[in-house]
């Protein structure tokens, strides 16, 4: 700790770290709480959601009358929106943590074949009411990065 | 739990609540961790900050060099791109949890006065290095909801 001016220098102990994609996916790989971001109605948008990693991509499911769900929609047969999938861990105490972005296409599991793949993978939505339709995103760029305490 | 069909409804439980402003307000009131979200030369981004809330807005402190702090810059004077930031909140043990959605135009504090300010707010970023670039998100628009288990 060369310069202890305090605010300005008080992270300075901390170190930003990129993650290459295979670290990204193994930390994203366990599921659990991510948030979607995408240009809606109302603006840009970043919401919560129970995600599963499954099959190369994440998934999760909304009810098909949700904004998440209608907003999603181009209308275009085979057009797909680009989306933001945002997932991070963050540990208050020791101040580490790590985030992992993903971008991609959000494809509405309407085919039969891929509901039914979806709901083996056994992916819940949190909220209650009917949510029995799915939304993937496929990654087509990964990038994330680690924040960890330096030095003694 | 009158329709105890696994995965279909096995959160049938979970209630979705929307929050009131003054209740967002509360919720995001205590800093912490945030994510803004902006549309980037890489796409739709989505990034954690560590970030207060102070005189009515959200504030957070990056490097000048910064992806984020030269790609919310418009470039025009008086000119503001409008981003998202959110905040959320989850027990995985009792899947209770809340998020807030802050939208607004990113202002980047370049005047000495509106510095001091930030800086007498005492807002730490995470990483190192220099980040003494202070960006200011006053909401235009404030969202919530809460997800709680319903009923015994």
């Amino acid at each position: 700790m060369s310069e202890p001016r305090v605010p300005e220098k008080s992270t300075s102990r901390a170190v930003l770290e990129q993650l290459d994609e295979a670290e990204c996916l193994r930390l994203i790989g366990a599921g659990g709480i991510g948030r979607i971001a995408y240009t809606g109605k109302y603006d840009l948008t970043v919401l919560p959601v129970n995600y599963k990693f499954h099959d190369g991509a994440i998934l999760f499911r909304t009810s098909a009358d949700s904004l998440t769900a209608s907003e999603l929609r181009t209308g275009l047969e085979g057009s797909e929106y680009r989306v933001a999938f945002e997932v991070d861990d963050f540990s208050p105490g020791s101040r580490d943590g790590w985030s992992v972005l993903v971008q991609g296409p959000a494809h509405h599991l309407d085919d039969e074949a891929e509901r039914a793949d979806a709901l083996a993978a056994g992916v819940e939505a949190w909220p209650g009411g009917e949510h029995d339709h799915f939304i993937k995103i496929s990654p087509m760029r990964i990038t994330g990065r680690r924040i960890r305490r330096a030095g003694p």
